[in-house]
């Protein structure tokens, strides 16, 4: 209804615009004759992977919903927002779901849905994900047979399910929840309390008005003892009337930075009594006999492990992050097309794509695109094998490997996500400060994933301590049998620059510049590690006080390094079917190297370059934006996204930005009307007599 | 009204509260023990300069008036929004307001009126600043004597102005605009047009609903001959009815990222004439005969004179970056002081801001304040004395300084305040994203400063030539006069580095690495134009390929150089009174310079340090952050902006963080209502019917 109206609305005001008809020819075409090298199809089909047929059958279905659009979904309210999402993934649902049989027969499957949903918008996928992923997931891992009537209602939408973990009052530290959940054994029931004010469930997607369903974490007590942190599955709202359950107060979170179509909600218990089959007992359980029984005695590791499951959350925000930051490039590198300022050479005005700086801006980013969309794809493959493994195996050493990587590609695909959407804002001048120009959505959105899933800054730690354990295990005689970081050492002698000239810029030497890079901060870590034991007392202020700068720094290094072999991967891809293609996308790889090292410039200290030799990597650098340049706008329409998922109107294909700004201005309704406050403009005129003659 | 209604909301909700009442003691009185050697008066007078008392007097005002409230401007509609800004000014131009003759006497006076209104909200700024600023000084700086009665109008409010420039076309390059203004010698009158949909003019501030006047930039034809891009004083809504003139389109731009209180609009002429005396005419006249007159012949040199003169524009900006920043921090780091999290040492839960860590986050941020606080003493300083002379002497040496360390500063003063904005929101987790905590909107509001008073990659350019000039001059023998750039060589043998051991960072040793990084690197940058000249044939070329990593650099190093410098000063003036609290305030000092050096490592390579000398400087900046942590909540609160202008329920001076998101959160009017898009979830539970047994 709303859309047909706006639709009519956008055609009125089209017929009647007030504005000139002549506009520039675009520039597009004139970039697009550049880059004829790159064979989009082949480069389209190897950047989406394996799923990628069914992905584009799901696409052509989005491009054809006229319930997908989003200057229209700008125009609703708050709550109107909320049902428009979930009626979006309703209608995608149509097209294609899940079923539990299909995920255990492939366990990525999932997260490809999740990808044809966030290319529209990171809601979809958030609404769709909190449910499917972390609600399912949950009962899958940590549930037993009689649980099993809840994931098939799941998967069939007749529960919709959230996840109450968070508090008020407690994110990162989860083992220092309040909620309680007490055990009787009177009644077989578990008590469900909110003893103080930041003990409320907070932030909690789907609680504001959608989930009957909700996975909660609380302190379970048995027979007056904390037996730790444990997850019951619990009625929220009565499935009949969606009221909310007695016992239960439900709300919504208020006003966010954005992602307005996520109806994030805060619970409070009041002696909510829930019968013990909510308790989700594959770990522990309560005998018949009212006796606490459990498989991993240590409470701060049983928890570990319960959540340790919890994989895919994490592993689609590296695809949200991807999919925003290639939408918001695609975005700027049409607009810096078809924008042209000032002369240069022999036109009237140049694209600003044409200008050196400008290339410097956005090049790099889609390196990082590419670099994303590679650690994605690896993902996807540990994935699949180990995922099956995680209810009987819950601490192999390839499921702490997948932590390990996947904490490091978290933080990495987030922050050049965000940084990277805020350069192509800025990159669009004053037209990326409109709405219409989409980049504040994706921007704003991507946001809340730096914090999210892991705040950024503590999930890094986690990936140092894996590598800081496994040298520890070396000393020892131990063999290193992880296959990312089989080189590690400390037995470090100077380590020595290899990229003196720019022929010895290869993948083998640059990959032991990263692998002796990681020694090196290793090694650093280590006696920063060792000399604060002499400066504090408890392990955590020794660790505390040698993150910053040290272990960190070792676990973003690290990260960046397994993204660059495995973009290497797309490279060899591509070689086997286009030579042409392969060499133009080599060089985006050579390129990503080299920002890393640009970003990191320690590393040049570390290695004890000369100036000079850093200045060959800045100006191979340059050079490599410059030649790229030319191919950026054939290698984004080959990795596009829709232009309705795109929701910019200086992104479509077609590169009239400036009619499409001006049909997104004119249809909003307030565009010509007269002020509404005059009478304050007139108030204002009569607030300041001055003494002189003028009046 | 609305205020009250909310008042009212608010009150019952929390009289009804469903949450629990239990919360945390808050820990800002331990660290506001911590922090006693702060002489806090002192530090707030040093700090906010010699116009504070005035400033107090409207910051008082503010406090006791009922209409200042960010909550509830955050219910309102657009158009409320709009209006409610308006409000808001003419509220404070009861208490106090600027005249003619005031700005003659001072002309830095009007911007600190700029800073109160700034303290709750950049749109208050925006929307005063775009008609007492660019609008009023516009027709100071280029009217003449007959326009007179247009400035005392302006001040008065008679007259609500506007300033358009910039088209959708065209931002960055102004001499490329397409609006024209033909001279009709016949009716001595001006015929405005807009040629193309590209010649709208765009983003134009307060045009959207609230001006009748505006400055309008065009292409003037005398004679069939196009005189360059002249200003022109022009009625474009009727003063009594308000209604648009006939000839002229005006509209609303629509939706944006932020700054919902200001009315964007764009304007289009169809043949609008306007008589004679709109042409602001102090540098060009058209004499009764229709010949053209000017005393600046080339047209390109004119119009950088006639735009020189607007000034102001751009400081504003400096303070706006500097008041968001300081809001953003002390929300920030009231909150981590509250905020616990995880145990450490022998606390049941830490504050977060006890982690070094943490401390690394924030404490450089606050140091950033101050360096951006010193530069906006040092331009209101230059301005008082330069602004008086631009009219007649308008390529005086002086401007021409306080140009281009305008340009630097707006350019470091905008990136500081974006990205530390940010990494305070990501500092303060989950509760950061939420709108009540005011971070989303203050970094949404300073990301158009990185665009608009000149594109911050632009403006890079523009003091990088500026100081290439000046040593081109110094080749032929002309001694550089320029206060800030005295030691300017390229003479330079192999530059040291004298920061050895901790002792020897002294304010002397310091100046000299950044002197010597300006020589390092403007002797670079003429490398490297001069490499480009045998590459490239048009200046235009060299200069591109010359910019990245070169010249904006240079610019850069320069404009932290001079911050660094003027810090100093807030120190100096410290001393004189209070040797405790200068103490920790140099410390700040010397942190911000090893802030800049850590910030842009490539500084260690050019100067050839050492693994072991680069440590020295990063351990000493871990150890700084690390004291001044137990001093930061006392510096905040020194310098803090009023409770109600920071409108974030986690930055009061209280440190009741939960129980004001609680507030917040309860007095939204669907916190609790039930879903009204029930169909919808019924619908989709129809939507899936699995094969198997379960229903």
């Amino acid at each position: 209804m709303d859309v047909v109206a706006r639709r009519v609305n956008v055609l009125n005001n089209h017929l009647g615009t007030r504005f000139p008809e002549s506009v520039p020819t675009s520039s597009l075409e004139k970039y697009r004759a550049k880059g004829q090298k790159i064979n989009q199809l082949l480069l389209r089909q190897v950047f989406m992977g394996e799923f990628n047929p069914r992905m584009e059958s799901m696409r052509s279905f989005i491009e054809k919903s006229p319930l997908f659009d989003h200057y229209s979904i700008m125009l609703l309210t708050q709550q109107e927002k909320y049902a428009k999402v979930l009626e979006l993934i309703v209608e995608s649902m149509k097209h294609e779901y899940s079923t539990y049989q299909k995920d255990l027969k492939d366990p990525a499957y999932k997260m490809t849905i999740s990808e044809n949903l966030t290319e529209f918008d990171i809601s979809l996928g958030t609404r769709s994900g909190v449910h499917l992923g972390l609600y399912t997931d949950t009962i899958q891992n940590l549930g037993t047979k009689k649980h099993e009537d809840f994931i098939n209602r799941a998967y069939s939408i007749k529960d919709f399910g959230s996840f109450a973990l968070t508090e008020m009052g407690h994110g990162s530290n989860v083992a220092g929840i309040e909620t309680t959940a007490v055990y009787d054994h009177t009644t077989r029931e578990f008590i469900i309390n909110t003893p103080t004010k930041t003990a409320a469930k907070w932030w909690i997607g789907a609680v504001g008005k959608t989930a009957n369903m909700s996975i909660v974490w609380a302190q379970m007590y048995v027979a007056g003892e904390n037996k730790g942190v444990h997850a019951f599955v619990v009625e929220i709202r009565d499935y009949n009337t969606h009221e909310v359950k007695q016992g239960v107060i439900a709300g919504e979170c208020g006003q966010k930075i954005e992602l307005e179509g996520v109806d994030n909600g805060f619970l409070i218990f009041k002696n909510y009594r829930v019968p013990y089959d909510s308790l989700l007992d594959h770990f522990s359980q309560i005998n018949s006999e009212g006796k606490f029984k459990t498989t991993i005695k240590n409470k701060e590791k049983r928890l570990g492990i319960m959540l340790g499951g919890l994989i895919r959350g994490r592993i689609v925000v590296v695809l949200s992050s991807e999919i925003a930051l290639r939408n918001a490039v695609t975005i700027a590198l049409r607009f810096a097309a078809v924008r042209t300022q000032f002369a240069y050479g022999d036109s009237a005005e140049n694209s600003i794509l044409d200008y050196p700086l400008h290339r410097h801006r956005l090049i790099p980013i889609l390196a990082k695109v590419f670099a994303i969309r590679a650690g994605l794809m690896h993902l996807y493959k540990m994935f699949r094998v180990i995922y099956p493994t995680v209810r009987e195996n819950p601490e192999s050493a390839e499921l702490n490997e997948l932590h390990s990587i996947l904490s490091a590609y978290k933080c990495i695909a987030t922050s050049y996500s965000f940084t990277g959407i805020q350069e192509c804002r800025e990159s669009c001048g004053g037209m990326g400060f409109s709405a219409y120009a989409g980049l504040g959505r994706l921007r704003n959105t991507v946001d809340v994933l730096l914090t999210w899933e892991g705040d950024n800054n503590v999930l890094l730690q986690q990936t140092g301590k894996t590598i800081l354990k496994l040298i520890q295990k070396s000393f020892k005689g131990i063999q290193i049998e992880s296959p990312t970081l089989k080189f590690l050492t400390i037995n470090l002698e100077n380590i020595k620059w290899p990229l003196k000239t720019s022929e010895l810029f290869t993948y083998d030497n640059i990959c032991k510049v990263f692998e002796d890079r990681i020694c090196f901060l290793a090694k650093k870590a280590i006696e920063k590690l060792q000399k604060n034991t002499e400066k504090y007392n408890s392990p955590i202020e020794i660790w505390n006080n040698s993150l910053v700068n040290y272990v960190n720094t070792l676990s973003y290094a690290y990260g960046e390094y397994i993204l660059y072999r495995e973009f290497n991967l797309i490279f060899e891809n591509l070689k086997k079917s286009c030579s042409a293609t392969a060499e133009i996308i080599g060089k985006l790889h050579l390129l990503y190297a080299l920002d890393c090292f640009e970003r990191s410039q320690r590393i040049y200290i570390e290695f004890g370059c000369t100036y000079k030799e850093t200045i060959i990597v800045k100006d191979l650098h340059t050079q490599l934006c410059n030649e790229l340049g030319d191919y950026s706008i054939n290698i984004v329409d080959s990795i596009a996204s829709l232009d309705k998922c795109l929701g910019s109107v200086l992104g479509c294909k077609d590169g009239n930005i400036y009619e499409r700004l001006v049909n997104a201005v004119e249809s909003e309704k307030d565009v010509y009307t007269k002020t509404s406050w005059l009478e304050l403009i007139k108030t204002s005129r009569t607030l300041i007599e001055l003494p002189s003659k003028s009046s």
